[in-house]
């Protein structure tokens, strides 16, 4: 997500990232990690008044968990060894001195803090469930409530390594309008970096409404990115079948992007940064794609009216505003980045969940990364996150030469020539591009020298064709 | 959607098609029309104890249109000019004789039948809106009556071509079983050959659930292959922003899918088929590719609990019982067909919807498939929704000969070399067709001769960076 018009990762427009491509260690920025206190210890940061219901939370803790696992989230034999093997490390959850010690040894410098430390049995839930399932039907006194016990402590962690730390504050965004943007408000000026809405807002007005102009406003104000982040989803329909749940638990947090671009939030807002979290981003070219050539008038919409709320095609807003925490991106993904756009991916370790990376960060870059050019490398593994979260670069350039792995490290060859093949090999996806804005008919996804030479045959309209 | 395992669609295990590959016309199959009465005529098929209420759903329809008008789904200035200018054609919505010219202009021997011929302004709505916006809250009583009322005339309406017509009964399915059932059979023994359930259950239950298992029972037993079809959708939650309509629409036809298969609906009914219409087919790579990944056991899935309803990868059910009516296919799309599959393709020209190819198909086949290899253009435009819809291709193969463009006309190449050229461009794509299961790291998407000779830097392990 930048204003460059190329996707491409190429150029140079940050003179304050370490840019030499060769042998300097990656400055590498999680973009989805989490941390939370054990839940009873979120008491001090609660209002008193909300304590009565805090204790009835705390003693609905068994029924959640016997929920996950009925759902097949949670399973019993995986919970006891992943508690056993890493007591230590997870301790880092809500321990910011473990913590940084953790992020060292996976080479991370810097993290954006979501909430939630424990994805396994939900012993760091954030008071009233408002953490990762945080949800629009929620109730707004208690929701508000518990947003802001968390925000509070997430607030007093980040400050003892604040230029290593993003912390996340959550927003019951659904609430009354005032007191959501008050938050917004309090959360920067606590420390906070970003904001945290729920994916779904189930039964309360969904994103398009004009009721939340305030609320991206002062998001812009603020410079503090709005993201959604996946968890939630219409469990109540999957009755127990976990693989109903997966298939469709990132398309919950990705629907709001649509909401707000076709609402015309992002040209009303053009301060407003929008990110979706943990969810992958193998779905975004496609729906890129299908936006960009329903807004550009493709044969299908002939019968359906204009889109006044916008005045540009959708991938402008997209580069523009949008970014996607893509976690522990998978090559699939990293194959499909010139449609994405390098800029728009944002890698993450998700540690301490066991689904991330952590404790093998550095092998697992090393298996992801090895044979992509170092330059969209450094973009992907750190320097897009830094410009979206607002990380000083400058500030953990020390830290990063001390703990970042270096190309060399993650298998990059560094000799001329093998940088040479590595850029070849992807030289066709990236002369493609998005295919429907570069005048290729077909799109290009792989490694390769390029697409083949044009068959010579029927005279082509890619315009009728809706390639 | 074959048994087969191999997607790319060689081999030639059907001897009834002609597969004179160099020069015959193509038998072109529609898997996705349109047809229904101007509303009022639905009376007399209707059971008279509910013309009152059908006398109130005729007297709501002014109100139907201003909706659609509101949403922008339709555009007065387009509405007008197009009746104005295809009402001939226009008339085959419902006149079988002037439906097959209509047909025989655009090179196309046979057709599915889906319902609702007036997709601009819903003239001939089936009653209680049972057509393409049949959707499982619907009342169970006039729902049933409405789809009867349907069915009925649309058996009579097939009848008059039998050959050329698959007419889709309209199911209800959310409604009591044994009575959706007793339609099934009903339907079948009236002359129609495949299904259509609601995209959305709303909130009856989620198809996952076994209360349904007598009916995709009927189903298999029947040979009545089971779809969903694009139209509804949560239009509630989307104001009057047409691009949100448009972005998800296609979305909740494909939720079934997933319900489907993780609930081992496909397992115990190796007999059913299940397709999905009109909603594209460029979403399905990306969920196979995530589908398969979880069940064989992902990185991220080692805290999760094994999928019992299953004994195979999600991709062996999709090759055995789903296709995908995907219509005005794109270019973009074909350009994925070797990880779809090239027999999960069926073509259709969404006759006589404006958004389709109709009345200028041969046209926009010759744009679209001018440089795909005649084999899998002969499996996608007819060969496949032959197989899935059963219609009788020795009786066809006289009016295809009459009416079908050959390759040449599309603009494919006759000669030995021009035809090897374009095997030749498809090469690397369908080598490496779904990469996760051949041993390939990166996708191949387009064409080319093929990915690059693999950069020799770390040892790679595809498993632990999860491809």
């Amino acid at each position: 997500m930048t204003a460059r018009q190329n996707p491409s990762g190429s150029g140079d427009p940050y003179p304050d990232l370490d840019r030499n491509r060769d042998r300097n260690p990656y400055l590498i920025v999680s973009s989805d990690c989490h941390a939370g206190l054990p839940t009873e210890e979120y008491r001090p940061y609660l209002e008193a008044r909300f304590h009565r219901e805090f204790d009835d939370f705390l003693g609905q803790r068994d029924a959640r968990i016997e929920e996950s696992t009925r759902l097949g989230i949670r399973n019993e034999g995986f919970a006891r060894k992943w508690f056993e093997e890493n007591e230590e490390g997870l301790r880092g959850g809500w321990d910011a001195a473990q913590r940084v010690k953790e992020l060292d040894g996976d080479g991370v410098a810097a993290e954006v803090v979501f909430p939630d430390a424990d994805a396994v049995d939900s012993r760091t839930a954030a008071p009233f469930g408002v953490g990762l399932g945080l949800s629009g039907d929620q109730d707004p006194a208690l929701g508000m409530a518990g947003a802001k016990a968390h925000n509070r402590w997430l607030a007093d962690f980040c400050a003892q390594h604040p230029e290593r730390h993003c912390g996340v504050a959550l927003l019951p965004v659904t609430g009354a309008v005032e007191e959501v943007v008050a938050e917004i408000h309090r959360a920067k000026e606590s420390g906070l970096g970003a904001l945290m809405i729920p994916s779904m807002w189930v039964d309360r007005a969904p994103y398009h409404d004009r009721r939340y102009d305030p609320v991206w406003a002062a998001a812009a104000e603020t410079r503090m990115p709005v993201v959604t982040h996946s968890g939630a989803a219409p469990r109540h329909e999957y009755g127990d079948h976990l693989g109903i749940y997966v298939s469709e638990v990132t398309w919950w947090p990705a629907r709001p992007l649509w909401f707000l671009l076709w609402s015309g939030a992002f040209e009303r807002h053009p301060g407003l940064r929008f990110g979706v979290a943990e969810s992958g981003c193998w779905w975004l070219p496609n729906l890129l794609w299908f936006m960009d050539r329903l807004y550009l008038g493709a044969h299908g919409g002939k019968k359906l009216s204009p889109f006044a709320e916008l005045k540009r095609p959708p991938h402008e807003y997209l580069d523009r505003q949008v970014f996607v925490c893509a976690t522990n991106t998978k090559r699939r993904e990293l194959a499909q980045r010139y449609e994405i756009g390098v800029d728009n991916i944002l890698w993450g370790s998700d540690f301490p969940h066991p689904e991330g990376t952590w404790p093998a960060t550095r092998t697992w870059l090393r298996d992801t990364f090895h044979d992509i050019p170092v330059a969209e490398t450094r973009r992907m593994l750190g320097g897009a996150a830094a410009e979206v979260f607002g990380f000083d670069t400058a500030a953990l350039a020390p830290l990063a030469a001390r703990i970042g792995p270096t190309p060399a490290e993650l298998g990059q060859p560094e000799d001329p020539e093998g940088r040479a093949a590595v850029e070849e090999s992807w030289r066709g996806a990236r002369e493609v591009g998005r295919h429907w804005l570069t005048g290729h008919d077909f799109p290009y996804v792989g490694t390769g020298p390029g697409p083949a030479a044009h068959v010579p045959t029927a005279p082509h309209r890619a315009e009728e064709a809706g390639s």
